[in-house]
């Protein structure tokens, strides 16, 4: 026997970046690019059908006009385009086009886009660097931190994909005036969704800018934006690798996704969201985890922010119950719950365990009468 | 303005892990995952249709005699199986059986089902763990160091993939005894290779040894295989990610390439690859690097591993020379060549600079004449 031969590949991976938040940032984006942001000076723009004139053509004729080499590669916008095919599309698109290891990726647009953008980033020449352009409100704490790129396949959602860090994230708070009012809205829900995990002051300053915030008011938008992001940080940064703190950005999202699924995607996200958060609330009344005040107060915010907060009539509620079983915090066939605890923090059920198994008859009284 | 929010991502990261080297490996391999190799229980064995019923059904069947649970996925054998198609034909049914996070993937064969299924396990998921078991003489260097994963495109060889670490190596010098003759041949052609470019020591080793090696002694093959991941482990440490120095093993490649691709792969890699250490010899000897008795040991121990070291008759020597442009190692247009050193050393041209540019005519001439 010849016997081992030992690889050693322990290093230190500096993979931190900036997030920039601000209100109409393609200036600062092609001035960190001159200024050496990445070492390249070809530049992929990829973007959806939606975002491309708006946005993406605008960043492209600016890199051109620096003396950047620049191409927009536009997929057709929707969630639906989130597969292994728009992937493929992108990277034969970009090979067409000359594009080799020596480019970097700007993924222009929201969570389809940056998600999508970021994987073809990590596998483009087995590895080039990509900077996000988040759009939307949604993207501004999905798209900035924790690393989760990834597309969907007809058995599992965003089950194929990579961590990977962007260069740079710049939250264009501008560009939240071009989304409709439902995207707000639905945006609005995931910052809901933070505060009632992370903050209370947040949360308080959700309840007293409402209406500024639903007018996209400039300032409101910036803190509203640096608040997920911060919230999102300081939960990923203790749990990079999905173990037990993570779960905690799951809050409301085990009714919500049943619910989302069931509605067959008539509700988008933050609205499906809105109602699993108004689940759990109740939830958490019911432990004593919350009073009936702050219970109105989570539920009444969500109102305000013209979100839903009951079942439509043409969801089937026995549907959704069975629906909970394909949720990934389902540990040996039993319902588990992240609960929080009154507002702003959030149940520790015993050290390090975020989710509490539920009995299938307390949750379906409570979606029953949602 | 909100301003700027710095995301730190600064950690130690070990991929260490270790190779083993054998005859007959699946009893230790078995043997290790029982002491927890990985954490996981379930495991997919990927393969390709010559090695299924060789090693990867009997792995398997061992995996479950152990009480693990194991599949097989293979794929049709050959390089142009290499393609997103079949990874997303392998991650597909690797859902349909089950397979979520909670796997580690079994990769048993050669250099194209390492790749490919480490590539699968880098995304699958977003990063399972995988093992390699290497079954050819020539991924017990390719399969073993670099963490180099990857599928061909259309346009494109080895450019979508990423670098990923294996948890553990085996290579099983007992499975070359099921390899055609001509693959154990193009396998030495490599090993020949990094005695070339590194060790004076395993280049007598070789020529001492060359007859044991062709009827696949145990020790001399054990032997060529750890000299091969040590050579291959020492340049690459060096330089992680692809500077300057990895171009080094590129030896033999430029010209080896060009009449592999000009020979529609009539030729194997090896094949082609002895044709370009015949033309690169020739080339360090016309330089003044290599003496003549040296290029004709160097050509005799090619010849010796029944290997190719003229061109083909049926090969268009015009069309060699211009496919040589497409090599990577092109810079503004002009062809570049790493050069020997005598036997067991690479010229370094300058500081970090293994790689030279040489006139067309010089290797238009050694090609017109070989």
């Amino acid at each position: 026997m010849m016997g081992n031969f030992q690889v050693e590949l322990k290093r230190v991976v500096d993979d931190s970046y900036e997030i920039e938040i601000g209100f109409g940032l393609v200036d600062k984006l092609i001035a960190d690019l001159q200024s050496g942001l990445v070492k390249v000076n070809k530049f992929a723009v990829v973007t959806d059908s939606t975002v491309e004139g708006l946005y993406a053509v605008p960043i492209a004729e600016k890199l051109l006009a620096a003396g950047f080499r620049a191409d927009v590669f536009a997929f057709p916008a929707g969630e639906k385009s989130k597969t292994r095919a728009t992937k493929e599309w992108v990277e034969d698109a970009m090979l067409e086009k000359g594009y080799r290891r020596d480019c970097c990726i700007i993924a222009v647009g929201g969570g389809v886009v940056t998600d999508l953008a970021g994987f073809v980033a990590g596998t483009f020449g087995r590895g080039v660097p990509f900077i996000n352009y988040a759009t939307t409100l949604l993207a501004a704490a999905d798209a900035s931190v924790g690393g989760k790129t990834a597309v969907d396949t007809p058995l599992a959602t965003n089950l194929i994909g990579l961590f990977n860090q962007p260069k740079k994230v710049y939250i264009d708070v501008a560009a939240w005036k071009t989304l409709p009012a439902r995207q707000v809205s639905s945006g609005l829900a995931e910052t809901i969704k933070h505060a009632c995990l992370a903050s209370r002051e947040l949360f308080d300053y959700l309840d007293a800018h409402m209406d500024g915030l639903m007018k996209l008011e400039k300032d409101a938008c910036e803190y509203i934006a640096h608040e997920n992001c911060r919230i999102k940080y300081e939960v990923v940064m203790q749990d990079e690798r999905e173990s037990g703190l993570r779960e905690v950005l799951n809050l409301g999202h085990t009714v919500g996704r049943a619910v989302e699924t069931v509605s067959d995607y008539r509700l988008l996200h933050g609205e499906a969201l809105a109602i699993g958060l108004a689940a759990e609330v109740k939830l958490a009344g019911k432990m004593g985890y919350m009073t009936e005040e702050e219970q109105q107060a989570v539920i009444g915010l969500l109102k305000r922010a013209d979100l839903p907060v009951t079942i439509p009539a043409y969801i089937d509620r026995e549907a959704v119950v069975k629906k909970l079983y394909t949720d990934k915090k389902v540990k040996n066939g039993r319902l588990r719950f992240v609960v929080q605890n009154g507002i702003g923090s959030i149940v520790e059920f015993s050290e390090g365990v975020f989710a509490a198994p539920i009995e299938e008859e307390v949750i379906r009284d409570i979606i029953m009468k949602l």
